[in-house]
């Protein structure tokens, strides 16, 4: 258990998908944290000095010991404040269920739908198909529940999250449609639940700042389409 | 906790380090399992049927139930069987440590010992370096502990072991040399210790088939060296 003198910070980068579960995470448990926002072009000592190995954020301060990777801080989150709003499931089998479809949406639709959103033509084509058939294996395991976790949010809700704003941004800057309503008609209603839920509707980026970033990283790798 | 009445199979591929990763834990904790052994090159119908998101191994199967993911299969194996040898810490924040560690060996040290087995030249070059710093990590961490775990081998130990026998195959296979004694000096004494190790030493796949089965790999994707 957490003291509530011990002091929580958050490092984060205000456009970045995994740092919004965090602060998701910390809201959902009640937790105080201090937001500290990164410049993640011109990384700062304290940045780099707390997690020296990869200098990305997230980064979690607690008690003065950090820990970094989103999914590894958000199971710490569980596990310290562990009788506030449990994120995983309590059995053994559904936690298992809930880490192995975190890691599948990751690699098979976060990933890939951020290589979709810097691509063109016959590759990017090739990426959005395979999200879609990635979004829809989601789409098998909502139907018929309000949220990923049930009847209430849960690890697995947070940790895909980042479909509810982020991937219309991604749509709209990659000229490209990944999320058909008709085809996820559950995963379209979840999205609607997530957006009036009170700790994800308060805590969600300025799309404008969401465009310009995610135009920023467009124009990075695929310079050309921006002359 | 597991019932002893609760059957568990494993369906893994001699060859693969992350389904050893699962055999050692299982024998950790002292639970017996079937062993099934999957034709990767040949999928049966069993793997399909169990794992149709990524038909790959390892599975886990425990009360009809399959797992897939090495570290999704050590996490539930660790919280169901949980009075037997635990391998994650106690505590929150080690836990937290020993997560982030075994992500960034997965991706830095493996994933990146792989790629360059695979490789020649200037690109294997680049790469030997890179996992070369990634164990320099790894020594800093161990330095002055018997095992990654400390006194006991514990979860990440089990995630590295792959570095006690694969590594030497896979510096074999690709005429390189990653682990430098000189400069891994704790990380190498740790090589002895989980080689001494009954669980460890009694469940090594065959040297010889190690070597085929990497050589193959190499070959497959770099055909032009073995002409």
């Amino acid at each position: 258990m957490g003291s509530q003198k011990e002091e929580v910070k958050l490092l984060s980068f205000v456009c970045s998908p995994v740092c919004r579960r965090v602060e998701w995470g910390l809201r959902l448990k009640g937790v105080d944290y201090e937001y500290i926002e990164e410049d993640i072009f011109n990384k700062s000592n304290l940045l780099l000095q707390l997690n020296p190995l990869h200098k990305k954020v997230p980064v979690l301060v607690h008690a003065n010991k950090p820990i970094a990777e989103s999914l590894v801080i958000l199971e710490y989150v569980d596990e310290t404040w562990n009788h506030q709003y449990p994120l995983l499931p309590q059995h053994p089998y559904e936690r298992a269920l809930t880490r192995f479809w975190i890691k599948f949406a990751d690699e098979k639709v976060m990933y890939g739908g951020y290589v979709a959103m810097i691509s063109s033509g016959d590759e990017q084509e090739k990426k959005v198909n395979e999200v879609r058939e990635g979004m829809e294996k989601l789409e098998e395991l909502i139907k018929g529940k309000r949220f990923f976790g049930g009847d209430k949010v849960g690890f697995l809700d947070i940790a895909l999250g980042w479909i509810t704003y982020l991937l219309p941004v991604w749509e709209e800057v990659g000229c490209m449609k990944i999320l058909e309503a008709e085809k996820c008609p559950a995963i379209s209603a979840w999205v609607n639940n997530i957006l009036s839920h009170p700790v994800f509707k308060d805590c969600l980026p300025p799309k404008e700042e969401l465009l310009a970033y995610n135009h920023r990283r467009r124009k990075h790798f695929n310079p050309a389409l921006y002359n």
